[in-house]
């Protein structure tokens, strides 16, 4: 007899996961490793930015007041008496109807609340001095940078959880921190079952083919920023199988297993979940691809029964494990980030549960528009490596057409959804 | 006197850099560090997928033409004469009546050439024997996956340059590929100049700043597929500047300068260019930030004299350095993905050149809404961690309002586009 089991909804398989709590650490980087990494603690200004009030450009500092009444018919003219570089600061007090060579980014001479831009200024020499004269006024405040005008000290700047990228790389560098607060990558275990599976770099065989899944998945987990324990493939086999991953739990908290998860004469995993006492969450979602994704919990630990089917095994593993370590990973934001587009082509098929279809995101004046990367068949790989985003039709709804307005889950953006969808 | 600078167009300067010819190399890494790497060779199917006509569900293999005339009325009733597991192949030829129990992804018998799901089969036993009955009729080539129908041997199915995801892995294991071809990743020199620079573990000094552009870069050249050779931060000296830059030259092709470049009485870079007898390519660029983007070549080498401001650092970077890294990674789309957008508030600045604003890039119901992260000084670095796109404003335009469409690079996609903007 066929063993029924009852499909919940997808919606309802994930809040089922996230009932777990995993909760993420921090480990302490230097800053040149931190790229691409998640900030495990809010990032406060530690100082204000810029920390002195300084000139955004070449020129001459000066008191604006003197340059009141300057035009074209009767310059004001400035003895320069003093030459600041970037990296220094004023040696001598600038006084009235004087003022300051200064650089670029150097800080500005107390007295001065003004810079006249270097191309802006007619420069002169006489009796051993340096003079600049000027045809127009100047404000005060004009072309300088304020202290703190960029950030101020004590400002949450970024949150935790927030991906490190170059311009995050440039605040922390602005506040010293020379080694960075960022969550530890999560280690997700990985087993490949089915004795159908060869190694890579094994020759084909009649009826078997080559284990793609795990170096897949093993792709997958480094995207969403974990870091993958491979524990190898394992055969068919009762006890070989429950051996192995009894053991491997003593080492993992988040173990991933792709196949034996159906109704084959050869699923062991539902047995082996059952002899190992852990409580099985669902075994049977209403989606398409992946509907026999199985989860169970074993005290602290999840296990990941993913489909082999390679593209039910890729969605089951963007759905349902990602979110979990990306929590881990300090965002509250878990989700594959969710927009909409309109439909590229027509998808006739009738779509009795949830579909997720492998598509391809883009971008048409200022529109979103999907479109399925390919043959959209759970064991059809070739479709995946063209896939940026997968599009959801719900269950129990009809063909769509071209135009018509989707849901897309985003599979290679970094901000995600505080919501599954 | 002021140097008097004529500046070109950003898209002028773009193509002087590119007539420069970088060619990529080849190395051979495991596939599981090819994540993330780019395609060095077209990848070909090494074989039909699947390479055996397969089942895709648990079921029974059939003769359809046995299934004729089945109904609830009238079940027809085959023996089960094998049992073929995945990576099994058939033991016994099926006769006429006759079926083969089959798990999924194995390998069909010979003489059948439909599967029967086993949730639509009715098992029984008797004399020893296993029977099945169905009730309806199934079609030649219902539910078999044929060989060669995801993939055809020799077709080609992705082109050098792809930037390897986790489906794309699944097809390289397909096909054995346990060591993948991947573009070499280009090494690019980088110093940073300015005294005023302290290091980022140093405390804060009057008139100095943490140097955060080469961090900063070191990230942009690490996001361009590129690996960073960081020489260390140099002072305003000419001499000390000029014998690391032309040290450095002996080590790198590609020699990334922050700082130097403006019209400052230490801005030394143009005097280095030309002691070294480097052709300045441009110096002056019709743009902000950046306008002091100076590019020199000097034989087969390119020296890239970026802005010592951090955001026109950061936008020099991505428009003309990242080309000839993308470009060394076998991919015809070396810029900087262009779409267009709606404009999310009022962009009252005019532009007298071309200004590239910082953006984020958001979805609101299908559409495209790009809005400023933040000041857009060119000082200012807040704004460039919220960055995932660059907003452009064309030289010669007035204020831009919500709404309004504009054009808008994407900093964070891996597609590219093969023209500029």
């Amino acid at each position: 007899m066929v063993e029924r089991r009852k499909p919940i909804p997808v919606r309802e398989a994930i809040d089922k996961i996230l009932q777990m709590d995993f909760s993420g650490e921090t480990e302490w980087v230097p800053i040149n490793q931190s790229y691409g990494r998640y900030l495990a603690e809010d990032l406060k200004a530690a100082n204000d930015v810029p920390h002195f009030d300084r000139s955004p450009y070449d020129g001459f500092a000066v008191r604006a007041a003197d340059t009141a009444g300057a035009s074209a018919d009767s310059p004001v003219e400035f003895e320069v008496v003093d030459h600041i570089g970037a990296g220094y600061v004023a040696k001598v007090q600038v006084g009235a109807y004087q003022a300051a060579r200064i650089m670029t980014g150097a800080q500005m001479p107390a007295e001065c609340d003004a810079v006249v831009m270097l191309e802006l200024a007619r420069t002169e020499e006489g009796d051993g001095k340096n003079f600049m004269s000027i045809k127009r006024s100047f404000k005060s405040g004009d072309n300088v940078s304020f202290q703190g005008e960029d950030a101020k000290e004590g400002d949450i700047l970024l949150r935790k959880g927030k991906k490190i990228n170059p311009g995050v790389i440039a605040m922390l560098a602005t506040f010293g921190c020379s080694k960075v607060p960022v969550a530890k990558k999560p280690a997700i275990g990985l087993f490949a079952t089915g004795t159908e599976l060869l190694d890579v770099d094994e020759a084909l065989e009649p009826g078997r083919i080559r284990n793609s899944n795990s170096h897949m998945v093993m792709a997958q987990i480094e995207r969403s920023g974990a870091a993958c324990e491979y524990y190898g493939k394992l055969p068919d086999d009762f006890d070989t199988c429950f051996t192995a991953i009894e053991a491997a739990l003593e080492k993992t908290d988040i173990l991933v297993t792709t196949g034996g998860v159906s109704v084959g004469d050869y699923d062991y995993l539902p047995a082996i979940y059952q002899k190992l006492g852990a409580e099985v969450l669902f075994n049977k979602v209403a989606m398409r691809p992946g509907s026999v994704t199985t989860v169970a919990r074993l005290g602290g630990k999840l296990l990941f029964g993913l489909s082999g089917n390679p593209s039910a095994c890729y969605v089951g593993f963007e759905l349902f494990v990602r979110p979990v370590i990306r929590g881990m990973l300090y965002t509250d934001k878990i989700h594959l980030r969710m927009v909409q587009a309109a439909l590229g082509e027509d998808f006739p098929k009738p779509n009795p549960f949830t579909r997720f279809v492998r598509s391809r995101l883009e971008y048409e004046n200022g529109r979103l528009i999907s479109v399925p990367s390919g043959v959209d068949k759970s064991n059809i790989v070739m479709s995946l490596a063209g896939a940026d985003a997968l599009m959801v039709l719900p269950g129990g709804t009809r063909g769509y057409q071209r135009g018509d307005e989707v849901h897309v889950l985003l599979l290679e953006d970094d901000q995600g959804s505080s919501q599954p969808w």
